[in-house]
């Protein structure tokens, strides 16, 4: 196999679109290219195309909007921003007292699908390029449509007299483009650093938690919805976890139940800090097999 | 670009496992080349490895565990079966007719992740070989895992006084070895043609309807849990439909408000009907973009 052959599977087969921010706590690389593709990857048909992903969206948000109401309805004194000096090992959450509720969303692929962007990206083989997801965030305004389930589901919340707040890793510099695409895809009127909070809103970057407690000035937080941990927590996203203690640190006794319960994650198989992994991190070594007898499957190459 | 590199690049480009079926809806591949990898694909990544995906399935888990409490304790009298002649389109449901209450699950990246096979699959560059698949599944048991959240809500559903039966495309040839993979697994003691159903037990191929009917003889089946849609119908697996059409036909009035109510979905990005699309299909024309103005941007290449 020659060298360029192996450069471009390396390309194909690590060609996540980049989590789309400039100083994220991951890995952010600058314009690469894979080469013009035939078709999406499958992660982008199962996410974008699949009635497969349209049903996990609908059924997700069914149970997001579920959970707001029957919250909402029974005079919460706790929300579930944790406190500053707590983490997912050790939590503790911050108090109501008695402010308004809200609900807060991670935009990109948690409200809406960045099909415009997404499909460019895809179609001229660009895994990620940061002046061009920047230009995406001033102008692409309809090219971006609300995820299956997400407008049914903000009416059931705003019924319930909770609000809903977006915190965002697009550039405050972009704040208008970022309040017209919301607005566009139906999810609704926006307001900078009322209802929507943007990288550049607080000191600490791509990090959310600086946002999360400004959010809580004024309101119980009572859900936390991403495609990604760091839409709940930062210390999810500390760069020195490997794969398998990320895992490990959603299931620390103390925070496992509030999946589903405050805590939401939306599925994104295409981008972001959870398309990482070894052969061994994704297939633990315990579970390594190969066909017996050989001779009974080979030749298969 | 060479001819060999668009050949590779269309392999990557298009490698998922296919559904693990020989007489599939779908087309199933023979055998099939795709260069060893040098780490996973973004799905795999996502699916097996990161602690979103294990959210993501702890969540639904406990969402499909609390749906099968309440409906049971509320005596139905209809289950989630569509009657022989109806249809997603105009559906009619099976009645309970007074029979034990059933939970009817997939098994293949519904009960368990098929680590051994997907992992050598992967390693070896291999996109799917019918030979090798069926070595797994006699030979698989203890080198696949329960997904995470599906034994604690197979307790709850147990306890539930629900029985958990299994409807899957693995061949009835290698029953011992499902039921030996199941029971390793932790999911359980499963039995051929009582709570386990395979490919080769009805007339209808890798069709499932002709087992739900079997299943229903004895019970009434009050949820239908899969990674496709043929895990609750057969009709939506139509070679006919296109991507938009599959989409639409779960968003037809009649069943739109089931999923997540007596069908459920579970996450799967690496494989099955729902790997499918080219461009059009999964960014349609009308979400196309491009960045303005272009010299802002280029060169990109």
């Amino acid at each position: 196999m020659s060298l360029a052959f192996v450069a471009l599977l390396a390309a194909c087969q690590t060609a996540p679109v980049e989590t789309p921010v400039a100083d994220s706590p991951i890995e952010v690389p600058q314009a690469e290219t894979v080469a013009a593709a035939t078709d999406p990857i499958p992660g982008q048909q199962w996410l974008y195309g699949s009635a497969e992903a349209s049903v996990v969206m609908r059924q997700t948000w069914a149970s997001i909007a579920g959970y707001v109401e029957a919250k909402a309805a029974s005079a919460p004194t706790q929300g579930v921003v944790l406190t500053p000096d707590s983490s997912p090992r050790a939590p503790s959450f911050l108090a109501c007292e008695g402010k308004a509720l809200a609900a807060v969303f991670d935009a990109d692929e948690t409200l809406i699908w960045n099909l415009g962007s997404m499909g460019y990206f895809a179609s001229e083989g660009i895994a990620f390029a940061p002046a061009i997801w920047d230009n995406w965030e001033k102008t692409g305004a309809g090219k971006a449509v609300a995820i299956p389930g997400a407008l049914a589901g903000l009416d059931r919340i705003r019924a319930a007299g909770v609000t809903v707040i977006v915190n965002t890793n697009r550039s405050a510099e972009n704040a208008v483009g970022t309040e017209d695409t919301l607005r566009a895809a139906g999810i609704g009127d926006f307001s900078h650093e009322s209802t929507l909070f943007l990288r550049g809103d607080a000191p600490d970057g791509s990090g959310k938690d600086g946002r999360r407690a400004m959010i809580s000035e004024n309101y119980c937080v009572i859900a936390l919805v991403g495609d990604q941990l760091g839409d709940v927590a930062d210390p999810f996203n500390d760069k020195a976890l490997s794969v398998a203690e990320r895992r490990a640190m959603t299931e620390a006794p103390a925070v496992a139940s509030l999946w589903g319960n405050g805590w939401f994650v939306l599925p994104n198989p295409v981008y972001g800090p959870s398309i990482r992994g070894g052969f061994d991190d994704v297939f633990p070594p315990a579970t390594q097999w190969a066909p017996t007898p050989p001779a009974d499957v080979a030749p298969i190459n």
